[in-house]
């Protein structure tokens, strides 16, 4: 049997028909490489700011259902054009939205989650020898409901079409070739990385590094799907490969640092130490559909017997937030909410810090000798997260991705004097 | 049970989100009649020739298939996009593409026809009070794959789906006022025909009167559904109700008259006179998918045993017609094969005709008097017409038009002189 490949095109690589016999190009290459090959591409790229331009004209609330049926319509565009430009190069192709391949999600809309995709027509359709062409981003329910999967969507579709159909590779055609040790346009000698672990590479994307969607990240590291990041104008380089921690020879301290300038921080003052407080909040607030990202809950006070609950929110749901807590607030006894928007989350990623202990207050002393104030920190076992003011961000990653000695391929050794930031 | 009506809106009603406000307000007052509503649209005005221009630019032949997957996108943006009007006028409204309904036609792209429609989704959902919106123009098979109906397809939709819900009424919504006994462009008073039968209607359509396709109206007739022509901006004004000829209390002779300009004449000559050689023609003909209308076998010729076979086909498929011409004329033994693509087809329509044998000597009368000369003839119960020289056409219409009497809504009584023209 032969290997199957998954590739996946955003909505810049097939913007326009140009682009798209472009595309095709790169499609037809992997065929002729031996490969089976399956397709996903995003809607055309103002496609769906067009869309969303009018519906927000008729309703300023669209009903989430025809927001979907509306927006899954631009994917079927491209799908259709794409598979025309294969079939134009004399090789089979054949297109499928996501209801007649059956990309299965639960039945909720605009962030639907897919659940299961059926794979007799897509193996049926291989076995002939088509190239596949599936629209990304959009899904199905039992009951036939048009769903979407929400950002990062196509992406998504992409792995979740290459675990289902035991893929060789998922690879995903961007407009960067590849994963950088932090944004290039804030470091310019921010330098490409060959490997990294999905775990990296999830904590790389939750902290502010776009190049992937941690959705899909999640989804390959769950069924260890190989992803490549790869530029479509430069086939020659393989971009950046993300495998599982094991796969690894030899890796960083720190793989990359990232910041995220799009978050929020509220503090919910002298709440009640009472068992309970904690799981009102954060029920109330999922309940809302609002992710928290970084919650610290300061030590009770011995005296009023109250803490602070500290959390950062997407600013785009800070207003969402704010009246679930205008509401919540009188219940659960606190004082005050106190909201600031100006933050940054600035942090430094990497499997290798895992049993280098160093690496933490490196990144504090750093951050200190700038001068810079920590609003909050939050830790996980590969990841260090500092919450600065987002007028301190760009220094802080330009001195850390200097600290960490990113900028060469030398592995970084942080024991020692800091270098001057 | 309440009466369901079903109205339709083609491309240019929904052609920006202003027009599809205003006909969100049509949708609404059907329904605050007090009736069942479901709305077919189309693709917004000029989507369709948008996305057309696009698989043009990827290559000259686009399989049907992707053709179908590509142009049913327009209808569901444009469902979406009404359904979200509708809904915020506060009215529970939902879209469907023809897939979720289950609009079930042959596996024929392009210009599929309807075998079946199922109905438990509109029903439940009409039965929960909402306005349906449905997507026109589109189809599935039962093996899951996208068609579209072609020509005239959403009109046809739209009475498909009256017929499957045993509907009061089809609400055709167009740009004019309903059907006229000719074209106003042409002949500037042309009166608005309160009633028509499905069959005048059919031969009108037929003829080149374009406000409704015939497959729309044969499928009303065939399901006796009453279609109403009429539009979205007058809606004081019931335009044309086109019922079942029983259903008329008093008709004219004549209902209008048409030209279809959009035609072409071949003649094969010296055809041997010998069983099987029209049915050799016309089966090559069908097996290309070419429909021919008026077709004319002049009697044999008793020296040569010999006769000439001529036919009239769409312009558009001229091309196609000579290709397979210019295969079969050795085979069939034709001398020569002529082509006249300067005509027009100029008919009278009129289920009154059918008991008055004066009308078609009259027609023929009054072509004479203004010196045109008539190429073929054919003629039906209740259609009569007469290829002449495109330039003749309009003189025609006007002629015709005056002798019949239809600017007036006196009944045109057709003995005796004609008038000059």
């Amino acid at each position: 049997m032969k290997k199957v490949i998954v590739q996946k095109f955003g909505g810049t690589s097939v913007a326009d028909t140009e682009k798209i016999k472009n595309i095709a190009k790169v499609v037809i290459k992997e065929k002729e490489n031996g490969n089976d090959v399956v397709v996903v591409v995003s809607a055309m790229g103002h496609t769906t700011d067009h869309l969303v331009k009018m519906a927000k004209e008729l309703t300023p609330n669209p009903s989430g259902r025809e927001m979907d049926m509306l927006l899954s319509t631009g994917e079927c565009v491209s799908i259709a054009l794409l598979t025309m430009a294969i079939q134009a190069q004399g090789y089979d192709a054949i297109s499928f939205n996501a209801m007649q391949v059956g990309i299965m999600t639960e039945n909720i809309h605009s962030k639907a989650r897919i659940v299961n995709i059926r794979t007799e027509k897509l193996r049926k359709n291989l076995e002939e020898g088509k190239i596949i062409v599936v629209a990304g981003f959009q899904g199905v329910t039992e009951d036939g409901e048009i769903t979407t999967l929400g950002r990062g969507g196509s992406d998504t579709s992409a792995v979740a079409l290459a675990a289902a159909l035991n893929a060789e590779r998922c690879d995903i055609y961007t407009d960067v070739e590849g994963v950088y040790t932090t944004d290039p346009r804030v470091v310019p000698n921010a330098s490409k990385l060959d490997e990294v672990s999905y775990e990296e590479m999830l904590e790389l994307a939750h902290a502010g590094a776009n190049v992937l969607h941690p959705r899909s990240v999640e989804t390959a590291k769950q069924f260890a799907v190989p992803m490549r990041v790869r530029s479509s104008f430069k086939l020659e380089d393989m971009g950046t490969l993300i495998v599982g921690v094991e796969k690894m020879e030899l890796y960083r301290p720190v793989a990359g640092v990232a910041a995220d300038l799009s978050q929020a921080r509220i503090v919910v003052c002298d709440v009640p130490d009472r068992p309970g407080v904690a799981a009102d909040l954060f029920t109330a607030l999922a309940g809302e559909n609002i992710s928290v990202d970084m919650i610290i809950q300061s030590y009770a006070r011995k005296v009023s017997n109250t803490n602070d609950i500290a959390f950062t929110v997407d600013s785009n749901d800070l207003s969402k937030t704010m009246a679930v807590l205008d509401k919540l607030k009188n219940e659960i006894g606190a004082s005050d909410v106190k909201v600031d928007d100006e933050i940054a989350k600035v942090s430094i990623v990497g499997a290798g810090m895992i049993d280098r202990p160093g690496i933490a207050s490196t990144m504090f002393a750093t951050l200190a000798k700038l001068g810079v104030n920590i609003k909050m920190i939050s830790t996980s076992e590969i990841k260090i997260s500092c919450l600065v003011d987002k007028s301190d961000a760009q220094k802080c990653v330009k001195a850390l991705h200097t600290v960490f000695n990113l900028e060469s391929d030398v592995i970084a050794d942080v024991k020692g004097d800091l270098p001057d930031v």
